[in-house]
């Protein structure tokens, strides 16, 4: 047991060698110049606004948490769950929320520094200074996940160890709780993602519509108050709510898979390892994760003067690339090494995850990027006015969705069969599981090359509202539409390893219950072709992505309706010079509007699975989860590449100088209808669809029983 | 066997009663002022040019058909499919072309007649001439569902008794072969009813765009020559489609009725009588139908002077109460007479259907009815420009998804359990089926509340390009705004009737399997935990409703695109005096893009259904079947309502006396979006859900042989 030992502390390694570089990294940037005092001041007002709102918000959160761990006492009491997972669920809450603020931090001290750069120094400068931040964001991502599992894994593994029962029987509580950390983990993030996601796109909306179509202000101009609203959005939404997403993604896979690996390996000499591998494999990424970004670090530190759109572009991409290989090479000599020659095929089940992550990826920037012939279209049809815009972004929404299902499906049964699947179930998803968690370990990278795009956003903001040189802004702006692009794949990685992980999650639900409804002698059968439940539950499920998109992109219109009052007021006033207008009205409105959207969701989220539960068994709930993993999986997809490409038509007019004209105009109606889809309800879905499995698999146990006293 | 000879004449009585009516109905609407000689011309021109449309969209069709009778005929050789199959595929699809050619020329016969009549004697005179002709195009309806449905089988029946052998077996071919019959009827719908909405959403965007947001031109101004093409899709798409549509829904429900019957009954000596139930039920929804009609009629000629939009709205409503409660009345003494009291649960499962197809209609007013919040809303939120308004359309389109998913999924589980579904699932599924056909029952009435909203808007049409008073356009405004209301309801029973019929063929096809599969060898298991080519199958389901819609939508945008650029040209030349216009031009255009966007979505669903079914298996092709149910029943109402409610909240503006200021051109916007969400690519996801399932249910034995020799 002593290797297992080493391999046990593997993870804390790696999280170590990570934080030190965080730490490192966020020294860099701070050495930077912050600009000048206006500009630091600015820089400073979005700083103070982005913890104003997550403070707002970790309480409401707090209250959530509260609730729900009386709730789950109330189970333990009744004998329904353990009590670590009380614990667990807090911590795995407080790690996401803790993720949100370091993300947030780091990329509000790192704004104005980009501004300056790109003023002093140009493109080049400016992008070592952001990528340098996100990559402190990515590896404190890498961080936080690898410290968290396997600190609770060994806590647990040690505590449940003490009387020297069974392994299996051990290792069943602690994949249990480990349940609970990635509900605390997911819900938080839930928060994080979708109330920043309402936070930003209510203020950009608003703004964007009085300043830029109503009053012919430029984007972020100073004269528009909302603008700092706008800019605490990027921050809060974009950075803070994509980390805890990504965290929330990362860890509930890795636990999924330790879960599946119990259920597979129950009976094996395999076991302990199994449910290592999951860490291991993620260990690796972070590796592969800290390789890449000092390549592209010193690859990008080099362009200097020269650096363009399409070099930092592929460079980035080509990180990713990198990252992508190590950890198929690492995974290959871990899986060699830790489960030895005959479980080879766990490693092929991870190349097609990483495989399956890296294509959804490129297909999303085939629909949203403007070099090919989607958004091409949907500029040019800007001249017909902004509905034929609209229409076609929608269009190609829906179309995208084809491709990545198909990824989707076939990576699902390539894993599924590759890893013995046809002979035994739960060895094929175990196989599933690890290509999700193998998808999403090249994490810290894909955040590295995401949360740059809003910093440089920022810096564009802080450029305008400071009354820099426009060329400053150009050279932001260029480092936002890199930043798009790149970020496009990011989303695909997280969408298409949701579905891969749902659908473990799915199975692994119905394993747990199948020995209790044996017990019970309930018979459940997931054959919709012979009970209406399963196909009820379906049914359920496919339209709950639909009501939460509408609740979030309901919450956002309201919101930005409010915006666009105020704003409208305080131009009006400040044009006639009565104020200096007033951006903290802003970000109480949008912070208001926030919290409000996410209670009635936030509810749904937890009672759904337990309704379900009781009105249509177990069978139903399986139903559930697998009907809200399809429909959230295309309605994820589809909006988020309407979204994008829109947002791409019209930065394409922009660039082409199109400024002003009508179709620049439809263009930004365009963009506007997009925001909320690509950025508050689309991010969203890949959160619900794994909240909805891992609150199913929780309340299991209560459910089941609750249900065959109720009816049986 | 005598009562049953009576029973089977029944049909034809209804069916020659309603024929009568139909033709003096026509009579009384013929006789009336076409108005003057300007009028006239309009209305001839529009006639043409919808004739012109029909008869290249017949072409086209007849080609497609071909192609597919090849194929059919391929199979036939070798076993797979009867030699009467190639008739009724070919007889289907012609009374479906017919039925598009009938109602179209009613409509294009009456719409200057409602103008004249809106001129001279107002409100009253002209909805009770719309109503007259809508009515007539109702119960034509009713006569080609009766008789063609009553022909086949009685034809067949005669033909495969003359063997005098087991009547189980005689009716084993008689539903198989009425099985190819419906494919004919909804693919010949599929052509017109997404034809039609591509040809009219195209001109109605483009016309609209140009013409009122561009020109400042008023809806319909004689001098955008893109009108007349708009006023033709009003009669290819909104009647013609409409009509084949409702055909197809109505003689798919009957003949999967008559299936899942076969199955049921199959060892009882209640069979013949359990397949002819649904036809009867049919035949006293026309009884029903009719009577209402003559109700309505009477009440809607007294108003004359004194009508008001909302009088005539609750008038019809309250017809369609009349239809559904004769048709519980009727249903009741024949489940009684005919099956005897040992089976009334077949009429409380038929008054779950209606009462479903009713509740579905009235959650659809709710949400796009300008009285209620969801639409007010919308309209309120003009104020903030395009963009809100657009996102708060899509908002509330997708939250009414909610309930009418819930009253599908109560009525189904409602139907199996009261046919006894727990101890017999086959007699469950019966139930299911005979519900949706008393849904439907109500179709005649139905479609007559349902078409005299586009006759309306052909009339107001007539009314600017003649030039008339504007007071003329008011008064067939306020017609069309009671005709929004009213085929609110209808598309509403038609998306209900499509889960609920999808539903039972999923199960015919499974049924149709069983004996196959068992014999070679092959398990069907419909698990998607155990099998992940289940859960493929559904997904692939889940895509090709999003698939369909973008390639639909995307037609229109790019036909809009071209309409737009040449209505500029000829407005530009008009204006300035160079020519005089040329509408032809026009409906050239939409034509040919109606004509190239059926094709691909045409070859697709003859092909999905084998594709899926050679890669997945039958297992597979089930998920397929339930997956493309799932995801089209949710689009379809969100596409619908998030339509209608853009439509209705730019007419309250209107109404509010705001045209011509921000908001109205902001509600345009949102009218233009929501128009080829509503009109071509919603109404067409019903269409779509059941020829997946009858092409599969067609091309099953020969998928399965096939599959079972490739993998087994």
């Amino acid at each position: 047991m002593s290797g297992m030992i080493v391999l046990r502390i593997v993870p804390f390694i790696g999280a170590f060698i990570a934080l030190i570089l965080a730490v490192v990294f966020t020294k860099l940037v701070n050495k930077k110049n912050r600009g000048n005092k206006r500009m630091q001041e600015i820089s400073d007002a979005i700083y103070i606004g982005s913890r104003a709102y997550l403070n707002q918000q970790a309480r409401i959160m707090i209250i959530f948490f509260i609730v729900i761990e009386v709730l789950f006492f109330i189970m333990v009491k009744f004998g329904f769950l353990e009590y670590p997972s009380l614990l667990a669920f807090a911590t795995g809450g407080g790690f996401s929320i803790m993720i949100g603020y370091i993300a947030m931090w780091i990329s509000t001290r790192t704004n104005s520094r980009v501004t300056q750069a790109a003023k002093e120094k140009g493109l080049g400068e400016a992008m070592n200074i952001a990528f340098t931040a996100a990559s402190a964001s990515g590896l404190i991502l890498g961080v936080v996940a690898l410290f968290d599992t396997a600190l609770w894994f060994n806590v647990l593994f040690w505590w449940y160890g003490r009387s020297g029962s069974d392994l299996a029987v051990n290792l069943d509580h602690v994949v249990n709780i480990l349940v609970t950390f990635t509900i605390g983990a997911s819900f938080a993030a839930f928060f994080m993602r979708t109330g920043g996601g309402i936070f930003t796109k209510a203020a950009d909306m608003g703004a964007d519509y009085v300043g830029k179509v109503e009053s012919g202000l430029r984007e972020d101009d100073y004269r528009n108050p909302a603008t700092i609203a706008d800019n605490v959005g990027d921050n809060v939404g974009d950075v803070g709510g994509m980390n805890a997403d990504s965290l929330e993604s990362w860890v509930g896979a890795i636990i999924s898979a330790e879960f599946l690996g119990f259920l597979a390996f129950k009976d094996s000499p395999m076991l302990l390892k199994s449910i290592l591998l999951p860490m291991l494999i993620s260990t690796a990424g972070v590796f592969a994760s800290i390789v890449a970004i000092f390549i592209i670090k010193g690859t990008v530190s080099r362009y200097k003067q020269n650096a363009t759109v399409s070099k930092l572009t592929s460079t980035t991409l080509s990180g990713l690339f990198i990252t992508s290989l190590l950890v198929i090479l690492f995974s290959f000599f871990l899986t060699w090494y830790i489960m030895g020659a005959g479980y080879m095929y766990i490693f092929y089940a991870s190349i097609g995850g990483l495989l399956a992550g890296f294509l959804i990826g490129l297909f999303t920037l085939l629909y949203t990027d403007a070099k090919f012939r989607p958004t091409r279209n949907i500029a040019e049809s800007a001249k017909s006015g902004p509905a034929t815009l609209v229409v076609n972004g929608l269009a190609y929404g829906m179309e995208s969705t084809v491709l990545p299902a198909f990824i989707v499906i076939i990576s699902m049964v390539f894993s599924f069969y590759i890893s013995g699947g046809s002979s035994n179930v739960q060895m094929g998803l175990y196989g599933v599981s690890v290509a999700a968690v193998a998808m999403l370990s090249v994490s810290p990278f894909a955040i590295a090359i995401d949360v740059y795009g809003p910093i440089a956003d920022n810096a564009g903001g802080i450029a305008e509202m400071a009354e820099l040189d426009p060329e400053v802004r150009k050279t932001t702006d260029k480092l936002d539409a890199v930043g798009n692009t790149t970020a496009a794949i990011g989303k695909g990685i997280l969408i298409g390893s949701a579905a891969i992980t749902a659908i473990a999650l799915g199975q692994a639900y119905f394993s747990k219950i199948g020995l209790l409804t044996e017990k019970m002698g309930l018979s459940v059968i997931i054959d919709f072709m012979k009970d209406p439940k399963i196909l009820a539950g379906l049914f359920v499920g496919v339209i709950i992505p639909f009501l939460f998109t509408s609740l979030l992109i309901g919450s956002v219109g309201k919101a930005a309706n409010k915006v666009v009052i105020e704003a409208r007021k305080q131009i009006k006033d400040m044009m006639a010079g009565k104020s200096k207008g007033d951006p903290k009205t802003f970000i109480t409105i949008v912070t208001r509007a926030a919290q409000r959207g996410i209670i009635i969701p936030g509810i749904l989220i937890f009672a759904i699975p337990v309704v379900v539960g009781l009105l249509l068994g177990p069978g139903g709930v399986v139903a559930l989860i697998m009907g809200t993993l399809l429909s959230g999986f295309a309605l994820a997809i589809f909006m988020a590449n309407s979204g994008g490409a829109l947002d791409n038509a019209k930065k394409k007019i922009e660039e082409e100088g199109g400024s002003g004209t009508p179709e620049h105009s439809a263009s930004v109606v365009g963009d506007t209808v997009g925001d909320p889809l690509k950025d508050t309800a689309g991010p969203s879905m890949n959160i619900l669809i794994k909240l909805i499995s891992v609150v199913s698999i929780e309340t299991a146990v209560l459910v089941v029983t609750l249900y065959g006293k109720l009816f049986h």
